[in-house]
């Protein structure tokens, strides 16, 4: 394997991914940096809307490396002010490899861009240009500052990474997961590992919205929370023709709105939209599904439980493992 | 992700699983090597018995980095020979990251703990110890040479990826690989991609012996050959107790033995087992089968296509992806 920057931007893109579904209503990014002989000090992604951004974020990591006395902030802002004040020249000359553009703008916390420049790296590898007019034109800022900056590097595999966020940032974001025991069959019983169930409710956490069939309210009655990690519970669409039940779970959960509807609309307000289901409404929300998350367990079923019947053929993005699972994201073949 | 010394060797420990079931008899072994500055400048595999050993392909792979001019001979004898003789220390206080113990006896090239030594390496962090009679001992040839070397990093996770060579050095080790479709369909129609076939072939090549059972030959009447490689062939052994159709594909190729019976043992003299077959097969050779290795592709299945029937609970030791397919390497849960 060619240890070169596609190579250490690769590294900052297989670590963007893991958070991938986790970051709504920010991209999901990866940053690692180098130093100035080359030796790789920090891999990092932004993992949470809230939390600090990628370069922040890898910045903080190599920090830590090179001086494991430094004990940074939490809070994102107090963190930026620290290492624009403390990083001491310890960046100086290195070497940024980031999935995304560095942004430009004052969110949260300030522009990364700037920290970049403050920090003194000599060049910047970016993979996606940031075209949002609230965020673009970082590349700019690090150019005027005498950083040499390379863009396109994985350029497609970036976009791929980032193309939720655009089409929730164009409107909505769709994503149907499924989770398959190795032998495609799924039921009400638990399929996945605890630790994959935790990364599902974190998903659950920040989606704004869950859509789901009558069929499954019907067969396993669920509640479509974020327990797991006392995290917020969306709101939830049923797309049924029938009466629902008013006692099911699913009403049982405070400040969420629950909507029932026939059609297969998704109301025009929500725009981080995860579905979930079985092998009916698969094929029912096919045509209105983004990407496919799906889940593998380690176990084989039992005869009786149910199976996906579709002729779906998708392409792999991204292949991940969390607890004893595998998950994959997938996109449609077009 | 804090890239620390196990980070280096998670790299190593990857880039094998990689190869995993292709350097039969040879075990399969990563290294990485970082620079006396830290810097990263090789992560390599042993890939195939009669290619270089691991810490043989990551030194050629970081002399490469550091000097693009160097020519590099690629039978590995001349390759060990120049690069002891060319190195120009280069590799002068490096770091290696091996998987296992590097070898200190002379099979097809001389001893990996030799190579280190000349290199001039500092320091040498090594996942498993090697205990067979025959390679035993690197460590202690570094030590004496002054390098310093830190064992049982990533132990556990080493061992993992060393058990199948254990196995077959032991006596045999056998694998069951499934390929089916995301919803867990099979058939005998194409379920993976041409990569993942490729990769399936490689794997055929070096086996000795192919076992199926009679209800394969008879539904898929294959030829278990390696020709998408140009591989040899392996052996064959059909378990069945029905008569065999004797102009069956698996007795065309030639320079193969092909053997029939009606128990499901396997005969001594094979070391390196692929089992293939479906969910009869899969149950009939569970207590037979040392791990279990499962292809899923990426598409659904269509209705009608065969399904896996067993209540097996599996541990996924690696998960990798091959064209537009993953695959996981797994261990039953005991």
């Amino acid at each position: 394997m060619v240890t070169n920057d596609k190579f250490y931007l690769s590294l900052a893109l297989n670590e963007a991914w893991k958070y991938q579904g986790l970051t709504y209503p920010n991209p999901a990014v990866g940053c690692a940096i180098t130093d100035k002989n080359g030796a790789l000090l920090a891999v990092a992604a932004h993992k949470k809307a809230g939390l600090p951004h990628a370069e922040l974020e890898a910045a903080k990591e190599a920090l830590t490396k090179l001086n494991p006395l430094l004990i940074f902030p939490s809070e994102p802002n107090e963190l930026y002010a620290f290492i624009s004040k403390n990083h001491n020249n310890l960046l100086k000359n290195s070497t940024f490899y980031v999935t995304l553009e560095p942004c430009s703008h004052q969110g949260l916390t300030p522009p990364c861009a700037h920290l970049v420049v403050t920090l003194g790296a000599r060049k910047v590898f970016i993979g996606s240009l940031d075209k949002t007019k609230k965020a673009k034109g970082g590349a700019q800022i690090l150019r005027k500052s005498g950083i040499e900056v390379e863009e396109g590097v994985l350029k497609k595999e970036c976009n791929e990474l980032l193309e939720p966020f655009l089409l929730w940032q164009g409107g909505s974001f769709s994503f149907f997961k499924l989770a398959l025991r190795l032998d495609g069959t799924y039921d009400n019983g638990i399929i996945t590992s605890h630790e994959a169930r935790v990364f599902m409710h974190k998903m659950r956490s920040v989606c704004d919205l869950i859509v789901i069939g009558g069929e499954t309210l019907r067969a396993d009655n669920p509640v479509l929370d974020a327990r797991l990690v006392n995290g917020k519970a969306p709101d939830v669409l049923i797309c049924t023709t029938k009466n629902i039940e008013k006692n099911a779970n699913v009403f049982s959960v405070k400040n969420r709105k629950v909507l029932v509807q026939n059609s297969l609309e998704f109301p025009k307000k929500y725009k981080n939209i995860m579905i979930e289901g079985g092998s009916n409404f698969l094929r029912a929300m096919n045509g209105k599904t983004d990407r496919f998350l799906i889940f593998h367990g380690s176990d084989f079923g039992l005869s009786g439980s149910k199976r996906i019947e579709t002729d779906l053929k998708l392409k792999l993005l991204y292949q991940g493992c969390v607890g004893n699972c595998s998950f994959g994201w997938h996109s449609k073949v077009i």
